[in-house]
């Protein structure tokens, strides 16, 4: 049932988001957890995240929105729609971080979806829908593991009470942190009706600066697999012990790596596979390692290419660690499958861009988001800007201003045209 | 100048070495530092080093020798001869170990030394020369590093007043923990005269057991050369960056690793190369690798291969690290030659082993000794053992005690050989 995505209410047509104040949002909330290299450590409800949630309260207050917590302690700012019956357009991302994460990622979604408020408000625009902005807890896993579990919570795919039990490094759980930072709120999570939700976030990967465009498109969110590969080969000195007779276990990553490296090669231009992990023991110079702990992870939009990716490196890894006379075991630890999003909502976003005149792409998206989860019980889309180099999770992280006001500026339409085309009666 | 090896006093000729005293002794001290899973941990200089160091002084002293300690803490028990204008015929090695060390590795040494001379005076053998014993102080190089130290000051490598400034991790220097221990002894390292040494020592690889022989007569030791590489790539998220763009560290720490495993095999049998420490950051599961830092250790027996080898290595590697644009350092940060042990002496030995028809091979010592330092100053030689599994640095380390027994037995004969041919005018 694809709507007339350009039907718009003609009062709407010439409001835009004030890039003045998204820009100082984004360097004003940096402080909150600033660090000396020019990024962000803001672990998941931690005092300095709880700092800038309060800041996103008071902010959404100054702009008339109602604030509500949910008890996973997800942050919703409301701008009120002329018809309550409607479910709300809900916009966001995360203002959590990693330990050296950068200024942007999931930032940029939340402080976007309040300027698009914020121009609604500051034009005195009527929407039908409410128009809603989203802070999700606990995005980046980087204090409370897995990655994305608010939103996990809120589309079903968590258990709520297994999701309070889990702890931080210093034993504190999530339910412990949610009360003292005053973040457990009285909504029930997932009660909280969405009729579609938009994310922006910067690509977080080097494709749309490489070729010089300014949005990407998202479809779809990419199938990840992820494992842990334990071999044991037999210490040695390094000095006395022949090639011939050694169980090298260091050999046999190194073989298992490059091996993932051919595989996802041989799996076309968008296949990945990654080691990013690796500790080998006993660890000395001169002695043959005997025991290696590595990660691997494995990435591509069709999951039946995962699967084959899968499938050939389990069959191969086989043969090294038999050539290299060591034990091995290969462990999935995770397996995501890969997304579709909502094809009305993707179009949006397009033609919105195409009229724009914005340089865009449609793109996969290679990371994991709250909108992955999302798609699963909502119309769900998302938009990316390019970022510097590609660089994420990194002090460095960096995204142009022009394409920071140009991505809020689709948001702000893409917003205002699903407004007025979904739902008409 | 070779003599007749064969040549020995009629009376010396049925002597033999106490087994069972043996065979306590290694159980006895063990207790020193002893672990719970049956090795040893026995740091240079700690005091658990003090306790055997003095129990072997109380054990010198029951067998009537002269005990003396030089200013690098080298412990010498003196068994005297008929004409002390003669050098002494040394045997030793070292009684400190690794963190989890094992029972043998240059223990035996020490204590089938020890055994040398308590048969000598159970026998009330006449010698020419005075036959003596010496524990090496830090052979292990845990402590203090470099290994060998002692020895080193000794045959004139290392500086005394430089060595005395090595520090501990709780940098506790030298000089301290000698005076700590009571072992900063009052001869001058390096002024204690030795006609010749002779070092009894597990082989700490399987070449031995492998071929079921119980004596390696040890003929040198390997050139040796160790390497700091520093891979610098680009740290990116494994989801988003596509594998032609990555700069991966990882990668080009498999490549290098593979790449050296197959010159050393390129090299022939007796080459070895062995990446035994990796360091990967940022060390996540979903992060291309920006840094990695791994070692290298490149032996041979000889020199001229070891140089092929570093420089098939450096060329190939540049090559890996253009084709995964990535930035590399190769520092090499340890060079030790190849050492040939004394012809004479290795005969001895070898002559030695046939007559007691104990099974037997010309082997090269993989390994670093305090062999190869004292073969700077003197007519040196090794007499090697096999050990289980070729395993040492282990706290699993064994050797079966009929080939401790027979190694002791060959040693004692050695010693009576060179004492009867040795400078006779």
């Amino acid at each position: 049932m694809t709507k007339n995505a350009t039907t718009m209410p003609e009062e709407n047509k010439e409001i835009h988001i004030d890039a003045a104040s998204l820009l100082t949002d984004l360097s004003e909330t940096a402080r909150f957890g600033g660090t000396q290299k020019g990024g962000i450590c803001r672990l998941a409800l931690s005092k300095e995240d709880k700092q800038v949630r309060d800041w996103l309260s008071r902010e959404g207050e100054k702009l008339l929105c109602t604030v509500s917590i949910d008890s996973m302690g997800n942050q919703f700012l409301r701008y009120p729609g002329l018809d309550d019956s409607l479910p709300p357009l809900v916009m966001g991302s995360h203002l959590d971080t990693q330990p050296t994460g950068g200024k942007y990622d999931g930032i940029y979604g939340v402080l976007a979806g309040l300027a698009v408020i914020r121009a609604l408000r500051a034009n005195e625009c009527k929407t039908r829908h409410a128009i809603e902005v989203v802070n999700w807890t606990n995005e980046e896993g980087a204090r409370f593991s897995p990655a994305m579990i608010s939103s996990g919570v809120f589309s079903g795919v968590f258990d709520q009470q297994a999701a309070y039990k889990i702890c931080d490094r210093n034993n504190v759980s999530i339910k412990d942190a949610l009360e003292e930072t005053g973040y457990l709120g009285p909504i029930p999570c997932g009660q909280h009706p969405v009729r579609a939700y938009f994310e922006l976030h910067i690509e977080q990967g080097p494709v749309l600066e490489n070729e010089k465009k300014t949005i990407g498109v998202v479809t779809g969110v990419q199938g990840m697999r992820r494992y842990i590969i334990s071999i044991r080969g037999q210490a040695a000195h390094a000095g006395t012990t022949p090639m011939a007779l050694r169980r090298d276990a260091m050999l046999t990553a190194a073989h298992l790596t490059v091996l993932a490296t051919d595989i996802a090669r041989k799996h076309g231009d968008e296949a990945k596979a990654t080691v990013g992990e690796i500790t080998a023991l006993p660890g000395s110079s001169n002695v043959v390692c005997g025991d290696v702990t590595m990660t691997l992870d494995l990435r591509h939009p069709d999951d039946k290419i995962v699967e084959s990716m899968e499938a050939a490196f389990h069959q191969q890894a086989a043969s090294v660690s038999e050539i290299t006379k060591t034990q091995m075991q290969i462990e999935r630890t995770w397996n995501s499958p890969s997304v579709q999003f909502d094809e009305e909502c993707v179009s949006l976003v397009r033609n919105c861009a195409e009229e724009m005149q914005l340089t865009h792409r449609d793109i996969i998206s290679g990371a994991g988001h709250d909108a992955a989860y999302l798609a699963r019980i909502c119309p769900t889309a998302m938009i990316f800007i390019p970022c510097r180099d590609g660089l994420s999770h990194n002090e460095a992280e960096h995204a142009e201003p022009e394409d920071i006001v140009a991505g809020a500026n689709l948001l702000l339409e893409t917003i205002l045209k699903a407004d007025a085309c979904f739902d008409l009666t």
